[in-house]
Formats: C-alpha cells, sequence, structure tokens
C-alpha cells in the first residue's frame, strides 16, 4: 500500500466519513494506538456495509459480507483530541470477493496528511455458505466507488 | 441518581457534548455496552477537565484531579449508531473533591430520553501528594456549572 | 464501599477470579484505565453469571438479569503486566434484584492490595418483560455467596 | 499467509503464549471480534518485546522498535470463554526492520485449529530518530526464533 503514492492522496477516494478519536484510544505512548486505528477503520467499513454504498438491498437485513484479511500501514503518529477522516474506495472487485481501501488522515500545518493505510479484503457469501459471487446490483454499486487517479 | 427526576432532564445541565457511537460499543445483545457507557462518559470529563471549562490553568500542562469514584445508573438500551448527547454539570463541590454529575441522551420518538446517569467524584492534588484544596480560580469556574433546577 | 474495612479483605469473599491484564488496559499515565477497571469487573460478573454459582438453570440458554447499576471506588493505581485477582460475594438479596460486590487486588510487597471496589445491582427479570422475583433456586445459591464477616 | 500450511502448524512457531478472551471481546455476532483478534496479536508482541525475546538490553527502559505494518488473515470464528494460544516465530530478519509472524489457535474437537494469522513488520530505530541496524546482540535473540520447518 505505501508504495503507491496515490493512496495517500484523499481525492483518490470516492467516500469519506469523519471520526472522533476518544481519549482511549490512546496508550501509554501518548498517540493513538495501534489497535484503535483498527477500531477506526472497522468503523467506517460497518458503516459503509451497514449503511453506505456497501449496503445490502432493503429486503436484506445483515450484510452478506465477512472480513477475510485486514492489514494496515503504519505512516505516522495519530493525536488525540483531533478528529481523523477516513476515505474509502474500493481497489479491486473479484467473482466472490473485493478489496476495500481505505487511509486516514489528520490534519497538520501543511494541510491533511496521512497517518495510516488499510486494505480489507471482504468475501461475499450467503449466510452460513460458501463464497458466493458477488451479485450484479452490488457489483455495479462497488464498480462506482472504485480508487481513482 | 435514578430518584431525582431532575437528573433526566437536558436542561439542567451547563454543559453538554455530542459524541459519535461505534459498532465496537455493542456487545452480544445488539446494544451499548455497559462499559462502552463508562468510555463515553470517561470521554466527556477527559474533554471537561483537559479542554473545557475544567482544565487546569494554561501554565500547567497536566490536569490535577484524579477520579477516586465512579456511578452509573443504566436506564435504558443504547442503540447504534445513533450518537449520544452527554449532559455535564457540577453537583456538589467539597474542600478538596467535587463531584460531576452526567447524563446520557439518545433520540426517541418523543425527543431525547436519558439512558444513563453517572456520578464521579474528582479530587484535587498536586502531582504525586495528598488531596489538596481546590484553588479559587478552579473553584469559581466549577460554582458556574452547578447542576440547576 | 470504601469505609467499610470488610471490602477490601480478600477473604470476606466466596468466590474470586484471576484475570490478566491487557497492554491495552492501560491508558496515557502508565497505569490500568479506569474503564479497563470495569471492564475487568464485568469480565468478573459475566463469568459469574453465565457459567458460575449465578448462571441460570441449564434448561435457560441465556442469564435473566440485567445490569441496573455499577458503582467503583478507585483506591490504587493498577499496574501491567501484573494479573489482577477479582473477588466476589453477594451483599444484599432482595425481592427481585441483588448487589454483587467485588474487589480487586494486585500483588504488593506486603502481600496482595485493593486496587478497586465495585458495586453492581442486578435485576431479575422473564425476557423482555418487568423485573420478577428472584426464583428460589437462584436465591438459595445467591445466599451461599453472601460477603463474610 | 494463508496460502503457507506451514503457517497453521503450531510446531513452526518456537514461542507461545496462552491469553484470556473478555467477554468484551465479542461483538453482535456472538464470536470474537475482528479488532479484538488485532488485540490479542499486539498482547502477544507486546509482551515478547518487553518481556520475552524481543526485550531490549536490561540498560534500556523502552522498546526501540515500532510498529509499521500489521496484517490479519482471520481464517475461523473464534469463541468465548474460551482462551486463545498465540504462536509466535520471526519469519524475517532485515537490515533494520525484521517480520512477526503470529498464529491464534482455539481447541477444537479434533485438536488445535487456527483461526487467525498475523504478520507484523517491526522497525528499529533510536528514539526519535530514522530506521538503524539491528543491533548484533538482538539479531542474534531473534535468529533462534526462526519459523521453522
Amino acid at each position: 500500500m505505501k508504495d503507491d503514492p496515490r493512496r495517500r492522496q484523499p481525492d483518490a477516494y470516492p467516500d469519506r466519513l469523519r471520526l472522533e478519536t476518544r481519549f482511549g484510544d490512546m496508550d501509554v505512548n501518548g498517540h493513538l494506538n495501534n489497535v484503535a486505528f483498527a477500531r477506526l477503520f472497522e468503523e467506517t467499513r460497518v458503516r459503509f456495509l451497514r449503511f453506505g454504498p456497501g449496503a445490502p438491498p432493503p429486503d436484506k437485513t445483515r450484510s452478506h459480507v465477512v472480513v477475510a484479511h485486514v492489514a494496515i500501514d503504519y505512516l505516522a503518529e495519530g493525536d488525540y483530541p483531533a478528529p481523523v477522516t477516513v476515505t474509502l474506495a474500493i481497489s479491486r472487485i473479484g467473482s466472490s470477493s473485493f478489496t476495500v481501501a481505505m487511509a486516514a488522515f489528520q490534519d497538520g500545518a501543511d494541510g491533511p496528511h496521512c497517518i495510516a493505510l488499510c486494505d480489507s479484503i471482504l468475501v461475499h457469501r450467503e449466510p452460513g455458505a460458501a463464497p458466493s459471487p458477488i451479485p450484479p446490483a452490488m457489483r455495479e454499486r462497488l464498480e462506482a466507488l472504485r480508487l481513482r487517479g
């Protein structure tokens, strides 16, 4: 992730979410903890999958995707109580899985600076069943969120 | 706390903070977890003590108060992803300690409804030392935040 | 709680549990965070209610009690990576609610020292219903766990 | 990670740690949450780096490594209250960074089964400074923990 300069550009991502940080997100080092980053990326992913463009059709009450892989590059220390802006795009769409690319930004003296990158591989499947092809309507929504540039 | 009807009135509290809830604040019951409430009350208390009316004078870099006691009344289930509004007032000022009264609200069909109450006893002390009298300037700020009604 | 010396005596409690602490339980102060104490007391309470003496009869799959109130006295700083021993007793049994008294200990130079006390009020009720009387079998189990001394 | 069968063999890892799970590690799905896995891997990594074979020499009070990258493969659902055994090995040693390979196991009907894999890239550096070569004594300790097989 970190070797692709596009990933550190907020404009490369069609979707974004501003999240508060919490005192409890800091660890003994006085900066946002590594696991707290995972929590913020989870929050963005969940809101995207439950209420945003990745949400299932209205007749389905539960998301049909499971998280198979999460990778995070830690680029800089994060601060509290500043909020974090997490940007989101789809970087890959396979037959039954897709990759969500995210980046976390905080404001610095020179504008937003990227403090972490995250790739999540999500697998579509019927409840309790094996991976199944991404339905056409879902694929269409994902295509509209492709990473740009 | 819960037997004082004033404590469930948002207008009884001079200060307030709107906080996001997180997916991770829910437990297996599908509602905001009891400990997550403690986390939200902590966040409100920390922001009050570090950056708000309870903050130390500018020449002091660290808060001079420690938490001696926290009590929470759980009144109703809390929901995700709705935000929580936490209201804050000072309900008691002693010689070296004071009590922060908080209430958590979420919007319901009939307006905000109170889902939890919290009392925190904070003790003022010099770093590494015994409890010490609340300084006059701090006392004045706390007096201005008295619980109303 | 803190004014009752009996509450700081490990032997006053019939039940106990040793729990690991985690790096993530510390906050910026380098000690166990206040909310982490709430998490450790929750863990003890849950294990007691689900798998221990407070568990429902085997034909019931879910606990029939809800947490109405939690109060914690913070007595001393807690350390990582030392484990915490949480002791548990029943300090009050009403018609439809009871109070769980807990204390958290860590080893010191002079033996175990008490770092926090916790009272939790649990209300028995049928699922989705109003408070209901504590069943005789449950009352009997709770009576056997009375705080001693 | 997940395509290397060796990574799912407990015996491939020279070091291991048994960790308790907590009620709060579960999310609404009733299984160990993805971020809770990150927390358990962090705990293993921290204990390894602070108190275990990866610890700095006794004259250094702080670890000299920072986490640059964490990747987790989620292979199966994790359960509470069963403990998790996390195994640890060194899978790569570069000039100033190394990779810690971990796997999480829970007991199943047929013995331990692997529920998640984790790779963490750690960078050695002098405090506040740029990456610096891994010292010979540290390199020697890391070499002794190579992934086997």
